[in-house]
């Protein structure tokens, strides 16, 4: 990949979820707790259960380098949805291995967030963590091709 | 912070934009580049088009370690909304100092993006491009407190 600038990155959270291996679907039912890193104060948090939603950046840790595309594939491996590039798709074999998922808030306790709808397993370092504002959601009308739509059937 | 692991990420893109300084409103009419870093190929971006909107996540690399902040803050520092905490705002001086931004997409030329609404300044390193799929958007009804109201009123 690129021979530009490094940076670093450290976990501010750690994903606390009973699913402990990565699965393409049904993502809905796992309950999950996100739990701030040690150095980060409950204080971080204040706030965040006025609002619905958070959008949590995460990294795929248990993507190894080998399985990380550079350039196109098909979707999950299926010859019968397009082979399309790695940034129009949002598998976890990219470059970085960054994850960005909005979960439902369900409570926050302390230094602990309670949310439903993260696709995330057990232990999976959180980047950050960003309220969701209605004003960031997208502006105007959202246009996707089919396999987008079909890939999503059954995830949540 | 965190005294845990570190990761390392690269960009995989640079905006190219008419804003060179970071100011806070008025975002939308700001036409803006994505330009694919050295070592990835035009087959990265394939099939981007077909998708109306893209989440770019970036980094907000001018902000200098001394303006991060760990805890609780007013929103740009106005003293007229709550103290909240850095996790429950999406202020530029956050831990990782990572955005996240849903921009349309214009046009993909080769290894260049065309985007309109992308609220990052000229030279931004770019670590992801995730297509908006309607089934990532959140699920159930949005609340958000006032200030998250307020605070978007001119930004777009």
């Amino acid at each position: 990949m690129s021979e530009g600038p490094v940076y670093s990155v450290r976990p501010v959270a750690y994903v606390r979820a009973g699913r402990c291996e990565p699965v393409d679907d049904r993502w809905d039912g796992v309950p999950a707790r996100i739990e701030l890193a040690d150095g980060l104060d409950a204080d971080a948090l204040t706030g965040l259960d006025a609002f619905s939603h958070v959008e949590v950046l995460f990294l795929f840790h248990l993507v190894e380098e080998a399985e990380i595309e550079l350039a196109a594939r098909h979707p999950r491996g299926r010859a019968d949805w397009p082979r399309i590039g790695i940034f129009a798709q949002r598998g976890k074999g990219r470059p970085n291995r960054l994850g960005a998922t909005i979960a439902r808030i369900l409570k926050v306790e302390g230094r602990t967030l309670h949310v439903s709808g993260l696709d995330a397993v057990d232990g999976t370092p959180v980047l950050d963590l960003k309220p969701v504002m209605s004003g960031f959601l997208p502006r105007g009308e959202i246009d996707e091709p089919r396999w987008a739509k079909e890939i999503m059937a059954d995830y949540w």
